[in-house]
């Protein structure tokens, strides 16, 4: 499958490679396929795990942690267990009892290709998976730092993160969400695990929590900028290209940046998220120069 | 609802109440309902969560902690950790999907008395809980113990535990598995998350792993013999006192340890398992008691 990139710079487009290799190579590695009655299992996992997506996620672990110096293996293992909770969300979320969709990252979603029961085992494995990768101590030699890592990213999947996000979208549809709680809910559902994947390059790089206030910033408004684009994506964009079913939103009936503020101002609201989480970085050099390659990109991407 | 504790003695019945009163208040805890559109998830989690069940795993918790003289407010935290897994694990095999069922604890199933696309979202949110939990400095002060905690946890819950014996157990109904692949899955499916429940409050009194091993053999041998008996309830219980659907396997056409050993050599292996639990306990003296007597009561229960 040819990925298109659209605008990236040739340094994002050649980061985004590099990391997309390296979290199949670590899937390999985690997700070899038993001999035994398991073995569909596992199969499932890696449909849904190797081989698909941005890896927006796991880049911004990367480009954060690229910052302090932390060891490439180290940031690879964080980067793949908060990509473990995104695949399993997505899995989870295209259930037949959820948003019920055939397609995902171009493939037919789990529950399509395997079966309903394998889907919510599969989801649940790689939920599991994230926090046994991530308390390792392969993945860090400290284990205050590994502990925080778990205690980070499992705040952000649960109901305090995603997980309570995707439950205030499904409660969307049957109320008419202020801007407000639109903000929130998305804040909740895309903006958490955004902002614990940049928390862990920080984390991994022993930056105390205090000295995190800037990258916290740069993640909270990438995190919404990447949301708006999204919705306008939903309504503007080419489903072959985005790899899943679009168009959602408007026949649910529910209420999005885009209904909310209208094409021309999520667009400007979009923009000033980015130039703000850019001045976010401002302490940081060209080392940072990853970061704001990607808040450039969540405008630009076509997927 | 009276509960029915068949032969328990009087300080395990005591024990037991203790920990399930303990279990609830940390639930309470750890669950208030927010005054926004996710009120309806965590009600639903409470509903699953609070109020049911025989607490066994954390009651494993408590017993082994005992031996090591752990502070009681760390065991409570690490116990509902493991009883978060547990419970998650009942919302998702009750699905449609999995096992199907409308009744759970003596009340609807959750997404019965919610829906299906909440029942998941309970799920999954209890899930990632159990991980916030034993991250969390109040667990205990020492991160090593912690990162230990969740490693062993996420191993017991994912494809190598838990969840890979839910998928062996699904298979079981589309193949004819022998009785070590019937003792396999069981080992997973129920095994995992008992031994790991003991295994918490070894970790938590910082006992070494080699000086486990008698703890371990324990936790196997019960977790052998409480699915001997749940087989056995299953054909001779009484579903008012399970407060769950039984003679299902029956139903589905699985092999459990009662097809293949009838009734009476599977009742005489879960007595030699118990006896052979209780022995691996020789190094303990009386502060073992309570666990000698979950072993036995492994046997005598009706639920």
């Amino acid at each position: 499958m040819t990925e298109r990139v659209a605008h990236a710079s040739l340094a994002l487009e050649s980061a985004m490679r590099d990391v997309a290799d390296e979290i199949d190579r670590q899937f390999e590695l985690l997700l070899p396929i038993p001999a035994d009655p398991r073995a569909r299992l596992y199969a499932a996992m890696r449909h849904a795990a190797i081989g698909g997506g941005k890896r927006l996620r796991p880049l911004l672990t990367f480009a954060t942690a690229r910052l302090f110096a932390v060891d490439p293996g180290c940031t690879a293992r964080a980067a793949t267990a908060v990509e473990c909770i995104h695949v399993y969300s997505l899995i989870h979320d295209d259930l037949p009892a959820m948003d019920d969709d055939d397609v995902r990252r171009g493939k037919p979603t789990v529950h399509r290709a395997y079966d309903e029961a394998t889907a919510i085992l599969a989801g649940d494995c790689l939920h599991a998976l994230a926090f046994e990768i991530l308390a390792h101590p392969a993945t860090h030699a400290d284990p205050f730092v590994r502990a925080e890592l778990v205690a980070d990213l499992a705040r952000a999947a649960g109901p305090a993160g995603m997980a309570g996000g995707q439950m205030m979208d499904l409660m969307a549809e049957q109320s008419s969400f202020d801007l407000a709680t639109v903000t929130r809910c998305q804040a909740l559902k895309t903006g958490a695990l955004i902002s614990c994947a940049v928390e862990a390059g920080a984390i991994l790089g022993r930056i105390p929590p205090d000295a995190r206030t800037g990258l916290r910033g740069y993640a909270r408004d990438i995190g919404l900028a990447f949301q708006i684009a999204d919705d306008i994506l939903d309504v503007e964009g080419d489903e072959d290209a985005a790899g899943k079913k679009l168009r959602k939103d408007e026949a649910a009936g529910k209420e999005t940046f885009l209904t909310l503020l209208g094409l021309d101002r999520a667009r400007e609201q979009a923009r000033l998220l980015v130039e703000q989480a850019i001045a976010h970085l401002h302490a940081y050099g060209e080392e940072a120069d990853l970061l704001r390659d990607i808040a450039r990109y969540t405008l630009e991407r076509d997927r």
